[in-house]
């Protein structure tokens, strides 16, 4: 790593140094509320851009540039990972994602295999090089991919889920299958991840963004052990962010499943969970994504109420509690980015 | 209220006094997932169930007999008070309710009015009376509605929302127009529910179904006057029930906003949570719903394990941590009952 790089505000901010002003990156920086992102996404759907190195390239440098966030992330999907692995995944339009073998029982398992040739998301990395040598030198880039909960979420159920009826049916009641393909989908997530990170990523940030259906007995029982095993078997030289919405009540759990920075969505007060987690750890977040449809004095307030929860301390990364959607005003989403550089001094 | 209802098991638990055993009623006893409801509803809309007190009080009676829970719960629904108070309110099929004219603006709030005249709900309280005779005289009738943000985010989304958009930015932006929403909404609340208890029910539960979108700092600001001023509005004589769903991190603030039963989903666990709301306060909970898909014994298990939570403490009240969903066994939700009370006894 260059020492532009090591010294950029994001990358300080994630071993909890002191930094000149808050870094912030935004969570799917580069999409569709951005002009420069649909006018790609008018002529190639959206699995053809995340296909196209040069196209998935060119989203998220662009983001980074037209916004000036501290960091750029990958513009990529969680799920393609599951088609080396043996699913077979469609995005169908307007419909989201749809898995047409989904696995429900032990023997649906023997169709799911390790991913041992990264070669497969050949894809991926040839895009993280594009990206790197396109980025700003002192712009760090996250590589992502989903824990293994919400991979198994999706290959489980087919593709979203409201209430994860055939998730948990299996975790409740056939652990021993839940286990294995949660075991598969770790060692595969591991090998991605590490060839992202070899590629050229400079952090990583894993998604669990549906384990917040989960109570905390079971998250530590049927999930923590997997996504433990994940981020210990990642370079130790990137930091991971491990990011889960929708149920503060396993923040504690998720601090102990690792990483140095812990993502938090905007259903939690950020200066009492990091009291909560300890300031040994970093944390990320986490202002409500709908504070960008209100005007910008109120959009201000909001996140001055974020940086003071923050309390100054180094280690924070200021982030939505969520993704950007796609009708938000994108002259709001700038907004915040100065924003944050200009009330996060310190 | 006679003595066979006073000292109910459902009514001493909710004062936390000692009981035989674990009392139990489950969110949507009376629901889809039973034939007796369902052979009713081939005949007649959800509306038309609802505004039918024959068809209304049949469904209650016969979910409560037929389950052997320990209170019944008024089939109803939590959207027809709108319906007086300006709201044009349609149930389209297989699309949920629809509200044709949402509230966006302060000029929108001028067709918004409270309801002064109770006798509109009047097919509500008829219901309670024929409930009440129906019921055996040990069993108790909880009545409910929609806490003012439920309420307030259907009138204003003008259905299901997943974002909730409309309703936080003029939360956030528009907070005079919020709250004089909001002051409306609970003037009629407390009204309503207040003539649910003169027509015969022994408790209420107020639902805050989507409140876990929220932030503390926002539900604090935004919410909790109101919910407060609701539930001290109502008859000091009967328990108050206050469940909020999705978001472990409000549960402070719940007990602010009072009620002398905490609802709990199943995110949190229950015995963490019942010590940091503290033991004046019963707590009503909180399988997770999806286990009722699993085997008997999984299911027994599940079951043990939040009665060991609760630790044989006066107060605690079963329940699923949300409602029954229409596909569930009914089998599996009978033994359910069974199960509790066998091993729910001290």
């Amino acid at each position: 790593m260059t020492p532009e790089l090591r010294d950029s505000r994001f990358l300080r901010a994630a071993r909890r140094e002191p930094v000149d002003t808050t870094p912030i990156w935004i969570m799917r920086q580069a999409g569709r509320y951005l002009p420069e992102y649909r006018a790609v996404r008018d002529k190639v759907s959206l699995i053809e851009l995340c296909k196209r190195p040069d196209l998935a390239a060119e989203v998220t440098i662009t983001a980074q540039r037209v916004l000036g966030t501290d960091a750029a992330i990958l513009f990529a999907d969680l799920l393609p990972i599951l088609e080396p692995m043996g699913l077979k995944l469609e995005y169908a339009k307007g419909e989201g994602p749809i898995i047409h073998n989904p696995i429900r029982t032990a023997g649906d398992l023997d169709r799911v295999k390790e991913l041992t040739d990264v070669g497969e998301m050949e894809f991926v990395f040839e895009a993280v090089r594009l990206v790197r040598a396109g980025l700003p030198p002192d712009i760090p880039l996250i590589g992502f991919g989903g824990a293994p909960f919400t991979l198994a979420s999706y290959a489980i159920e087919g593709g979203g889920s409201r209430h994860y009826i055939h998730t948990k049916t299996m975790m409740f009641a056939a652990p021993q299958t839940w286990h294995r393909l949660m075991e598969r989908l770790t060692t595969s997530l591991i090998r991605y991840l590490t060839a992202q990170v070899q590629a050229g990523c400079q952090a990583v940030q894993v998604f669990d963004s549906w384990a917040g259906c989960l109570s905390p007995a079971d998250y530590r029982q049927y999930v923590l052990p997997h996504t433990k095993r994940l981020i210990e078997g990642l370079p130790r030289d990137v930091p991971v962010i491990n990011f889960l919405t929708g149920n503060p009540a396993l923040l504690p759990l998720l601090r102990e499943a690792g990483g140095q920075v812990i993502g938090l969505d905007w259903r939690v007060d950020l200066k009492q969970a990091w009291a909560q987690l300890g300031y040994d750890v970093g944390v990320q977040g986490n202002l409500d994504p709908i504070s960008l449809y209100a005007d910008l004095d109120t959009l201000r307030q909001r996140v001055r109420a974020v940086l003071d929860a923050a309390e100054g301390r180094p280690g924070h990364i200021f982030n939505l509690g969520h993704g950007v959607l796609p009708d938000m005003p994108h002259e709001h989403v700038k907004a915040l980015v100065e924003m944050v550089h200009e009330m996060g001094t310190r």
